[in-house]
């Protein structure tokens, strides 16, 4: 839900067409986070050309391009621009900052005006890019017209670079000698704000400096040495480097990884709370006390604290498509490879003592707790929540305790009962989603044990849980989900084997489990060769206004997480259904045209769904049967039903094997639709606002 | 799902097109549990007119008919075939009996040779009408078949009538002198059915007598005495008064009392396992002593047991349409009535402790135990699995005790952990759901404290409850739920009133939902004058292909329900979505085109829902806001939508209220549409199969 990049190079001349380069492709990286329209600022001359200027004011007046649409779109309209007003781009900077935004519509709908950099108003005294919501904005806003300022959007954020401006002039007035300085208007500023935010802020008064800041949306400092002798080695464990000032280099501020990975490995995860001051090539950072204030405004003074920087574990190749034409197809294809990485090191097979087990380092500790647990409950959103509800029947079957099931929203809008003897786990593939993160602060206030389940490390749930496990799917850019769901359920269903390891009635159980995750890579290759068969049934339901997808037991959450892939990308009305319910209301839609998926895979469940089929047929329902391999004619009598045969794995493990058809069919009818798979309309990837 | 329905005069002569008319008469009352098809068995002609046929039995040979459609279909054909044949219609019988289905298809399509009832072969030496699921079936059938049987039908009950005459053939090979009796060729035909069922059996061989058994599914007996002198008075707690034979007498068996009701008040509701011998006026019963063998075939002896009558509390009014044109309309329409029923008694106000509370009779000896509970889980399917979602955010609240939310089906498809410390509450209008069913029979063995809503005294559920709350809602006859949804909540309000009944710190909010709950009926009365306007609206929904209900907190199953029933009678592909989940897909198929209801009622989750609207509005959905009266400018700035205005009661009540424009316009949709409103296609209520 918008990304927000800055670039400020120190002590290194660069040309403005280089940081126009670098802001763009910083943009092109944070793409997924939204694409309804973009805008950067960069600075129109060098200080010198400043006297030639109008402007009573002798810094160079930061110059705004916005536009609706992608990337893209930007990126066109700015080279236009710049024909049209002369703009030099061979000009050089020894240094320059550079703000960058691309937007996911919330407030007010794509335009220009509604896009980022906000501004304070003419000549750009500050400017903003955000991400997340401002939920105080009306009262800010009436406020500052009261002050006589005009509004020219519909956003939340405007109220920031004005109230900025508002809180410099007060300063100004006041006090004349002891020049107010860029972090002191914005901690003012942030003292009023509520809601989720992260920013980065451009000043025509503070030229060459930016100011970055955050509370519940996420925000990375990149930090690339351009002389690495004078510093090296040291540099990481030194709490100290980061304020260090002179040497020359490149900044990067950005709302994730991928759009810092290609120029440094060196980060810091700004934390809630956090200040950061970038001023002649040093950064320094001040924190209010208060960090739980998140939501409500936070009136503590901010006290200076010094960071190390760390490393960052991803490789450039993660975020680039490689052969493939889209990310969810990259993605979806390199199953087989990210469930290997997620079980690395994790299934113990053989050695000193001959029991298979499952060993999740971030968790063992907490175990024996987690087994003592009056309720297991799993919060997650969209299809995080789904892998979860794929792996709520092997927990339950494990552990034998029960394990409830949350949409962290609903969760947050019951205020429903969590206690001390709960064990809830959340699951987010960006591990800052917003409503997972909020329910996650609801448990950890009712003294739930809280485990993480996330693909980032670093991200707010994985800091904020007591204990977890990565998923390590690698880098996941495309808006649909798929390679992060399938590692997430077998996270889960590891999970269900360690905390159930300590029985031994289960154990042959287990043991088949574990040799069925040794084995799974293997089969979602085998599966994923169904690839140009799904691409023929997309071609068959390409006009199609409506899909159902019937599951139950272990696939229910297949017929929910394929349904939701269909609706999300492929923009058709597909719901996923609960096979046992079809009776109580969904069976009156079935009639000869309305396409159907029916899930009926071998496990406790297979003769019911047997039935289900037949029903579907006395209904003379337009069926799609999954089922294992060889059951074609015992599931589709007379070959009247179309049939996808996939391979059979342990029972639990089926769901990741299932799902792996329904997301090529979904990609397939995206593509055949001419939609834009990586990009669906009106959606982002990790949902960091409410 | 199905109905099947019996008449037996004895010792009072009727005339055959009198039977034919009672027998139709039982249909149309059933109507509403299916009409894929139906069929009658009557006997052509008198014992004495049996000389003059070609058969070597003196006995009259059963007649069969059998018709595609609804009950007025099957009418037509029988008169027409009466008259092709000559039959006479004014021939009188003083002992007759006659046997009566309608269908909702499960095995086989709808077609008169999958009709009931269903034949052992040429000459109809036995005949079923069958209620319910053979799940074993298909061995069965290969065991006749090698015995030489040949099939004539896809269903599952034509193997019944067939084993029944393989065992009459068998017992008279054998024992020629001890002729077998009805009673024991079904109670060896028992003994290998599994699945669920009530069944009615009448035989060539044993003409004038009727078989009647059950096991899962429901059947009521009703005695309607000639000669009321003789034995008025005692009858009703006289257990032997069945038995006792030689008055003339009505017998009625039928699938509910909607059938029963209009002949007579006196019934005897029929348990599983107990088989009804009725012969020369008595009705014998013998029972299986293990009840529990539901699913598996019972191999233990019967005995004879004795039963008294109860005495019905239905009015016939409650049965008939009165001014309105459907069923569900009136339904709808009624629910000021309905809830006053539901709640009379039940709410104490004044009196002589002042403090106002709630009564529920059926559960204060045990309201200290479901207190002390671990959990409460709701356990139930569609309409009455939503009704709990409403309730639950006001049970956790009143309560403190996590609630879960089971779908019966996929709680038994998960085998889920259910224990001792576990309350677990069963919802169903019917009383009878097959699911619920057997998911109480789960819960039950694995030692949970079991609570049942129904609206049906007497049901399965009732009787295998230890304890609940009757709802009270009188007979709803429409298939889609409407006046039972709103008094379950009301029930379960109650509920939550009950159990959270001993707290201080809630007494003021107890309070205030005891007054909002005096003043429920009135607010119902006023909302229902939308009625109009839900039609207009319906207007312009008409040629639509879907539609999203988005809700949240408690009026997440507000968007459920709502969705449900435009889905089920209106055909039209409606789904609830939780308004938080919004973001991670659904907001994908959001354009100008399709039609969006957004609830936004006053709650505290009110300016999170203004917020969705807000998004939604970015992305140029059309919207139909539900919201307080008042609220239209708030909720929808610049009439940019539809707005629908409700009254406003306390928040936990205000689903009761927010779920009738959604039922009114699913009525009318359906109308307008030209669909038959009160027998959705291809559904039928109160579920009673799996």
């Amino acid at each position: 839900m918008c990304g927000i990049f800055a670039y400020l190079n120190f002590g290194v001349s660069r040309e403005r067409r280089y940081i126009l380069q670098v802001l763009f492709n910083g943009l092109r990286r944070l793409e997924y986070r939204g694409y309804d329209s973009a805008g950067i600022s960069i600075d129109d001359c060098l200080l010198s050309c400043a006297s030639t200027s109008s402007s009573s004011s002798s810094s160079p007046s930061p110059l705004v391009f916005r536009q609706e649409g992608n990337i893209e779109s930007l990126v066109k309209s700015v080279y236009e621009d710049v024909a049209a007003t002369e703009l030099n781009l061979e000009e050089s900077f020894t240094v320059h900052a550079g703000i960058a935004h691309t937007r996911w519509a919330t407030h007010g709908e794509p335009a220009p005006r509604n896009s980022h950099p906000q501004t304070s108003g003419a000549g750009n005294e500050f400017l903003v890019v955000h991400n997340g919501v401002i939920t105080n904005y009306e009262v800010l806003k009436e406020t500052l017209v009261r002050h006589g300022f005009t509004f020219e959007s519909e956003t939340d954020t405007e109220v920031i670079p004005k109230f900025a401006k508002f809180v410099f002039d007060k300063a100004n007035e006041a006090e004349g000698d002891q020049p107010v300085t860029f972090s002191q208007v914005v901690l003012e500023v942030m003292k009023y704000l509520e809601g989720a935010y992260a920013l980065i802020f451009k000043s025509k008064h503070y030229p060459n400096e930016l100011i970055a800041c955050k509370r519940g949306s996420p925000l990375l400092l990149g930090v690339k040495e351009l002389n690495e002798d004078a510093s090296n080695g040291s540099t990481l464990h030194d709490s100290k480097f980061l304020s260090m000032n002179g040497q020359p280099k490149e900044l990067f501020l950005s709302s994730d990884a991928n759009a810092i990975v290609e120029h440094t490995k060196k980060v810091l995860v700004v934390e809630d709370g956090e200040v950061l001051h970038i001023k002649e090539g040093g950064v320094s950072i001040l924190k209010f006390d208060n960090a739980k204030g998140r939501h409500g405004a936070a009136r503590s003074t901010p006290s200076s604290v010094q960071r190390a920087l760390s490393i960052l574990e991803m490789e450039v190749e993660q975020i680039n498509k490689g052969n493939y034409e889209h990310y969810m197809q990259k993605e979806i294809h390199e199953q087989p490879e990210s469930l290997t990485t997620t079980m690395r090191g994790r299934l113990i097979r053989g050695g000193s003592c001959k029991a298979k087990s499952v060993l999740l380092g971030g968790l063992k500790d907490h175990l024996k707790t987690i087994r003592r647990s009056r309720r297991i409950v799993f919060i997650g959103c969209g299809t995080s929540y789904n892998a979860a509800l794929a792996a709520r029947p092997i927990l339950e079957e494990l552990s034998g305790i029960p394990v409830s099931m949350e949409v962290a929203s609903d969760l947050l809008d019951r205020q429903g009962p969590i206690y001390r003897e709960d064990t809830a786990v959340f699951v987010s593939q960006s591990g800052e989603t917003a409503d997972t993160l909020n329910a996650l602060e609801y448990a950890s206030e009712n003294g739930a044990l809280c485990v993480g389940i996330t693909n980032t490390v670093g991200s707010a749930i994985a800091r904020h849980t007591h204990c977890g496990v990565h998923i390590n799917a690698g880098a996941e850019i495309g808006v649909a989900s798929t390679k992060a769901y399938t590692s997430q359920i077998v996270v889960m269903a590891m999970l269900a084997l360690a905390i159930g390891g300590d029985t031994i009635s289960n154990q042959a159980r287990r043991e088949a489990i574990i040799d069925g995750l040794y084995d799974l890579p293997n089969k979602v290759r085998e599966v994923l060769k169904l690839d140009a068969e799904m691409k023929e049934l997309a071609n068959l339901l390409i006009a199609e206004q409506s899909l159902l997808v019937f599951g139950r037991g272990y696939n229910y959450a297949t017929a929910l997480e394929g349904a939701l892939k269909v609706k999300e990308v492929a923009l058709m009305h597909s719901e996923g259904i609960l096979a046992g319910e079809m009776k109580h209301g969904p069976l009156a839609l079935v009639d000869e045209n309305l396409p159907i998926v029916v899930i009926a895979t071998r496990d406790a469940c297979f003769s019911k769904q047997q039935s289900v089929i037949q029903q579907l047929h006395a209904r003379k329902g337009r069926l799609i049967v999954m089922c294992s391999k060889g059951d074609a004619a015992s599931v589709c009598p007379g070959n009247s039903c179309r049939v996808i045969e996939v391979p059979i794995v342990e029972d639990c493990l089926q769901p990741v094997i299932n799902v792996v058809p329904l997301q090529l069919l979904a990609y397939h009818l995206t593509v055949l639709r001419g939609y834009n798979v990586d990009q669906p309309r009106n959606l982002a990837k990790s949902v960091t606002t409410l």
